[in-house]
């Protein structure tokens, strides 16, 4: 089977609460790329990926359209490997990573799905998994939150099943990210793991303070310190702060995660498969990871990462990210015990309701050929 | 004085004839990005961009036309540090180099050029240089040309003024490659300066096969003998190969930069505006070159880089690519002595010819606001 026609959208989709992060500030949208991808069966898989605030949403969706979906045309629609060396090639120099990851994703997620529909397998199977239940964390995206409307939301997760909970931290004041830190730690008592994630708000030695700061309160990972650009600073903060560190959702091919790996030595890495370049390069990633005696946790997009996890032998938590597309799917994941297991149906079995989308439309529908 | 008003262009420029290099294949066109930035005094800075193959060209001018053209309205004209921060924090999450550094550098060039038009001083006088002549080589671009046609168009260079001369290779025998490049070092003579182009096509191994393939030669540089994402390669390259290694175009930011000279030591770093983001990190990158005593030398876009490489105390050679702009151009640039003095003209002195321009129109024209 060859693939036949490719269709591209691109929806602005608004955020039910204005949502807060020490590198984005507010964030009111998120941008929804999708590409359905139809095959010389008819058999047709479904691929989707974000931009936060919608930023580049347009520019993804241009790229999809006018520069790697006709490269898919005609193609042998199994060839994964294939089709992801020939777009990263195709699209290099303005590509390498950055901006055309999205794009390279969601066209590679697409395919996936493709495998999965034609093997009439979920994609936790047609990786060598179970469905078995991964252990899931609420990510929570509160910096601008009160301690108390922080509080409340906590147990709000507690209560919708949640038994790990990470929160932001960045605040101009480092005291005062300590006494929040401590104070969710007393508000979770002594057993539930807690992240902190500062979305790369410091360097290097604000960030060594920071850990030193947190390590009363038993934080499980300290997230995003500084930025992925500088390596080397995540081992120094490591081994001057005293906690582990977890990082990846910023760094955008696997050889970026290599040098993360053996320069940053972090505790958790972190590959989300959209910013990555989708599930062949999470793969890799994946088993760079366990080559190093490491776990892979992920970043959003949790209805396609419960698959990953729960054929990846080395798995750490799931993230359940704040920008979710519940309200768009008939089917949405179950929250049990703390943990979710991956849906049986075939590929990664998610549904898009493009009716409800449709009010959201952004740049024109483009269909190729 | 504040931006007013930006006019935003992408053209899809065709070879005068198809150029071939070891990555790209068959070239034969190329898109070109603009931006035209007005200020509240009515003075206009022209910012000007490059893609191969125009792929990612439509990317690119949404990306200028719906995320960053925007965030600069209103801003201080002056404050380009300013103005670049604030691009690289609005679109971090699908930027931090790759495709996003094309559409900073097209605005970051226009505010350059913008301040060059308000002090009324050519850009090489604003960076507190001279109209001193810049030694330059003539970058050929000729994989598939047979070796009669290789030294036919070396006899051009040299009838045009050049004393330096860039082949490419990569061909798929590497016997074939040290012939031609044997043949290319007969003809120049012992006296003339002759650089190597691979174009990533090897491993660190092949590379250093290669490398000592070359030698009889007297290769000036060996650029791009593998991947920029493998760092440590080019050190090993280099000190097994014995051939001083040039890279930088396919590197986005001052942070890859930062890698590549710490990890990778190599002896001719390569920033190319367009492709790093901007006069703005163009000049770190420099400074950081000259705080390793080492030289900096250029990719592309001569007509700018000219002033950059007049500026700068540890200029190198700067080439003239095969992606002229020289039909659209009232006035460009003249060699003397294998030497080329930048324009006396304000700002980077870079004139285009719109109506010449407009029949290779590519997506539509957008002014913001």
């Amino acid at each position: 089977m060859h693939v036949e026609r490719i269709r591209l959208d691109h929806f602005n989709i608004p955020l039910p609460a204005v949502l807060s992060d020490a590198t984005h500030g507010a964030m009111s949208c998120f941008g929804l790329l999708t590409a359905r991808v139809t095959d010389s069966d008819g058999a047709e898989g479904l691929g989707y990926s974000y931009v936060v605030g919608n930023i580049g949403g347009a520019a993804v969706h241009a790229l999809l359209s006018r520069d790697l979906a006709p490269l898919l045309l005609g193609r042998a629609a199994a060839d994964r490997e294939g089709a992801w060396a020939a777009m990263w090639r195709h699209a290099h120099f303005v590509g390498r990573g950055g901006l055309a990851a999205f794009a390279l994703a969601t066209l590679d997620i697409a395919l996936w799905d493709l495998a999965g529909q034609t093997a009439n397998a979920p994609w936790y199977r047609l990786l060598g998994g179970s469905r078995r239940p991964v252990q899931a964390y609420a990510g929570g995206i509160d910096l601008q939150l009160s301690l108390n409307d922080l509080l409340r939301q906590t147990d709000g997760f507690l209560a919708q099943g949640f038994r790990a909970v990470k929160m932001k931290v960045g605040r101009p004041n480092l005291a005062e990210d300590a006494a929040r830190v401590a104070a969710m730690r007393r508000h979770l008592g002594p057993e539930l793991p807690l992240m902190v994630d500062a979305n790369m708000q410091w360097n290097a030695f604000q960030a060594i303070q920071a850990a030193r700061a947190f390590a009363a309160a038993d934080v499980f990972w300290l997230e995003e310190p500084t930025i992925p650009d500088d390596y080397a600073a995540h081992a120094r903060i490591a081994q001057e702060g005293g906690l582990p560190i977890a990082t990846g959702e910023n760094l955008h091919s696997v050889y970026e995660f290599q040098h993360m790996l053996e320069i940053g030595r972090i505790a958790f890495p972190e590959p989300d498969l959209v910013t990555l370049g989708g599930v062949t390069p999470w793969l890799k990633v994946a088993h760079l990871c366990a080559a190093r005696n490491l776990p892979v946790t992920t970043h959003g997009v949790h209805d396609l990462h419960v698959h990953l996890l729960a054929a990846a032998p080395n798995a750490s938590y799931l993230e359940v990210h704040g920008f979710g597309l519940e309200r768009f799917m008939p089917e949405s994941l179950t929250l049990t015990d703390g943990a979710i297991r991956p849906p049986d149906r075939p590929g990664h079995g998610v549904a898009l309701d493009w009716e409800r989308l449709a009010p959201f439309r952004d740049s024109r529908s483009v269909t190729i050929p």
